[in-house]
């Protein structure tokens, strides 16, 4: 059977040694199938970019071949580059209600939802895409309605957890079907693709129920205005904020754009329930003593510019924080974001609110899976070979020795890298060249038009900033006729240097008189080469230094 | 007695609210003392900077009346901010033997040793400074030879615990001296400043040897050449090494300008015992097999141009990781480091080492008291008045939190800001005016000369680049002679938007065309507005737009 001798290939395109914009390409003979298609957030070398999309060249070069993408959940890291990348390969996407309800928001701000082609799945259901056969199967992560993927191919089956955690006791809905993992596991697996993101840290995740036992103390001890900070896609987190407002008798107001957004989406469709008239309109708090109040609204990452940062920062348009308010901030800073949650806490604590946050109380859970659920997973699908996915190497090369510590053989569990193909057929598995993959940077309207050039500049703009000498010469005989000016920004304070400048028009002059009958770029590089020295020589600062000079 | 009616006052000038540079200025009478002169490194948002000095002009104004300097330890946001001050104020330094000698290599880097006054003194001496009488009480921390300060003052005493741990079984020395503290509470304390650095954490600190067991577990098992990365400065870490090669029959390299430097004091002075023969020149490694070996380095925090980034680099001259080395990172990022220790494992990783840090094993402590350290030195000294310091606003409110769970009236626990003055008799105490305070920033040669102006060009011009609009025109007419041409940096990429760039220029055109007749700023800011207007409108990017117009 030709069949047979084909092989199935399995390209990451994101999500691998990195954390987010998660992408994953199969392919079977001409079949191409992709699995989810996220954004990453630009880290701090990034200087001025937005956000950052996976290079899907490859996806856009065999964009005929292509038979949908399918989703995970909701969260940015799965569906933030879909209104990019559907632009070049608008293919059918599938994903549950509440994905493609998220996804409806981002297409529409886009403009493009009216072109897109969505297919709502529930979980549980299977569906045929060329030659592969996608099932979703019930999951627990830290937004509602995330699934589980066995994709089953004519070389085998292949689970792909994508993130997910062992809740068994979760908010809304059933439990992750461990039960389906198991009974794939019993027929044989081939590949199993397992979150990584949490391999580092023993023991369980505690259940996302906890966090509302928390919550409830808190709500019954306070006396005063409360108000919860927390991730808007977190639904079952807010479900659990307005359980214990309607216990207590609160009013619950939300606040911050894309957490109306999301609430709105999770009540409409039927998954974050709130008590008739419980919902107060963020402007209509003051009608409302502080003991009656509970807000829910974003910045548990100390964004600048969300709710919680402007509240802290006093620039917040309805919600002023008086002594006394009580903010939990129900969240955990993602590496980076350490100093700026920190920022805000200080701020909150100044303007005299008690402040609670992860490092007193058990306000906050992961999403992702610990040591032991991984073992857990790992057992009971019991597969041939194993792809530790979502996370940095090192996240990777631990999961891989978890897997090696259950006793699969090293040769069986493999770590890639974005881009590389991994080809397998019934018997093995070999990673085998690669395909375009990396970074498209986001900014503004731009994508993928700033590059390394303009980030080097950036840089090093920021660092020492930048002096401008400019002059006019008269073409035949490059005398000066005027100039040579000085510019400078970011460099130093110039009303405090004008001594300085004067120095630096003077070695300037100095430069130029050296290039008697010159032509202009040799005047400018020795400008630049005598200025750079005299600089660095004086300050110990390296600025941008450009030479601007007007030939008339 | 007119001495009864005076007061002492005490002046934060940094290290409240924020997390280094600590410096506390005392005053009675004429006569004042400081205690620590150290530095802070710049946040994120001070681009380009380099350190981070106290404002000192109130010293500089005062410094015939200040008597001397004195100093609790020897880290760098105790110490780092001497060389600066004591050119404005040359005062006599007080500190232990370690203490100085650290401080001696960064007074002779700034060519400054000859000219400073530095009087050594032991733990449990008390010195004499003008009014006041100041004990040097042994205490234990993440650096050798550290102590607490009692300061006897005509208004009673101040106990200044400076940053500690209580540790039982400190490496070298005898453990804090608690019964000393006890004494001084039973007498009575007037006011207690109190380390807050890890007040959020319940329980107690690990002792620095329970670290020293698990350097011996890994130096047991361990097959290959060992790579131990920690703080220069924490020389008890680095004996802990030493001990373990010593069993286990390594020889130890140390590598890293710094650790090299802060070793070889610390076994001048004997604060460092290495074997006989025990020390590899680290030029040397190459004749020795891996598992002969120990390289202690600097690079704990991901610092770029460190000994451990440059090899997870392969940027090292003597060091290339090879598969099999053994790195153990034995340090805590330090908030806001998180993502290059990440960064600098992954290469690790990748490199083939394995790599053991702080998420996998106990390879860290901290130097600084947990809460139920810093609730029995709360008891053991029982002051009247309480102030926590060395910590951000949350921790300084946390601290303040447990005091008052002690049983002090919240009326004694004082919560001040840098710059504010408190005063304080032997019936109260009360914050009253303040002093100038704040940031200096260090970049390259520079002492103060960038400002906010300088740093928020720098940030905006790392946020999206730069656009130069460069035109001459005729004096009187203001007719365009050249131009206008544009100049672009960190905007986009120039190869790839020629047209645009076009496009550019003929927004600028009709903008000078609007201003016939109109003097030069009058077309320059013509020429900002409109093209700003056009870039946000075409890109939603903001650069800086400078239009330099040359009239001849």
């Amino acid at each position: 059977m030709a069949k047979g001798r084909k092989k199935l290939k399995i390209i990451p395109l994101g999500g691998l040694g990195e954390i987010g914009k998660n992408i994953t390409v199969f392919e079977y003979g001409e079949d191409i199938i992709v699995v989810d298609c996220g954004m990453a957030f630009p880290d701090d070398e990034m200087l001025g970019i937005d956000l950052v999309l996976p290079d899907t060249t490859y996806l856009a070069k065999n964009k005929e071949r292509v038979k949908g993408i399918v989703l995970t959940h909701g969260h940015e890291d799965h569906i933030g580059a879909l209104p990019y990348v559907l632009r070049d390969v608008n293919v059918p996407v599938y994903g549950t209600r509440l994905t493609l309800g998220l996804l409806e928001y981002k297409l529409e701000e886009h403009g493009m939802l009216s072109k897109c082609h969505l297919q709502t799945v529930t979980q549980g259901q299977t569906i045929n895409l060329g030659v592969f056969r996608v099932e979703f199967i019930r999951s627990t992560h830290s937004i509602a309605d995330a699934v589980a993927l066995a994709i089953h191919t004519p070389i085998g089956i292949v689970v792909h957890t994508s993130d997910f955690k062992v809740d068994y006791t979760p908010i809304s809905g059933e439990s992750i079907d461990l039960a389906r993992f198991a009974e794939l596991g019993k027929k044989g697996v081939m590949l199993l693709m397992c979150d990584s993101t949490n391999v580092e840290r023993p023991g369980y995740t505690m259940s996302e129920r906890t966090v509302g036992e928390t919550f409830e103390e808190i709500f019954m001890n306070a006396r005063s205005r409360i108000l919860v900070a927390t991730f808007a896609s977190n639904i079952h987190r807010v479900q659990q904020v307005v359980n214990a407002a309607a216990k207590y008798g609160r009013k619950v107001a939300i606040c911050g754009r894309s957490m109306v957004n999301v609430s709105n989406k999770a009540i409409e469709l039927g998954y974050l329930t709130v008590p008739e008239g419980m919902l107060v309109d963020i402007d209509k708090i003051k009608n409302y003593r502080p003991e009656q109040l509970v807000i829910v609204s974003t910045g548990s990452q100390g964004e600048p510019m969300s709710a919680l940062t402007r509240m802290a920062l006093g620039a917040h348009r309805q919600v002023e924080i008086a002594p006394g308010d009580l903010v939990v901030i129900s969240a955990t800073p993602i590496p980076g974001n350490e100093k700026s949650v920190s920022g805000v806490i200080n701020e909150l604590f100044r303007k005299g609110a008690d402040v609670i946050y992860e490092a007193l109380a058990d306000i906050h859970v992961s999403g992702h899976a610990c040591q032991e659920e991984l073992k857990l997973m790992h057992r009971l699908v019991n597969p041939k070979f194993f792809l530790p996915v979502h996370g940095e190497y090192r996240h990777l090369r631990q999961h891989a020795n978890l897997a090696q510590g259950l006793g699969m053989e090293k040769e069986r569990t493999l770590i890639m890298e974005i881009g590389q193909v991994l080809e397998i057929n019934s018997s093995e598995a070999r990673i085998r060249g690669t395909v375009p993959s990396g970074k498209v940077l986001v900014d503004g309207l731009g994508i993928g038009d700033v590059g390394n050039v303009v980030l080097r500049d950036r840089k090093h703009l920021s660092e020492d900033g930048l002096i401008i000498v400019v002059l006019t010469i008269q073409k035949e005989t490059s005398g000066i006729i005027t100039g040579p000016d000085i510019i400078s920004r970011g460099f130093v304070y110039m009303r405090e240097s004008e001594a300085f400048m004067d120095e630096v028009k003077q070695v300037c002059k100095e430069a130029i008189a050296k290039c008697q009958g010159k032509n202009c770029l040799l005047i400018k590089n020795t400008i630049k080469d005598i200025l750079r020295d005299y600089l660095y020589h004086k300050t110990k600062r390296n600025p941008m230094i450009l030479p601007i000079i007007m030939e008339i």
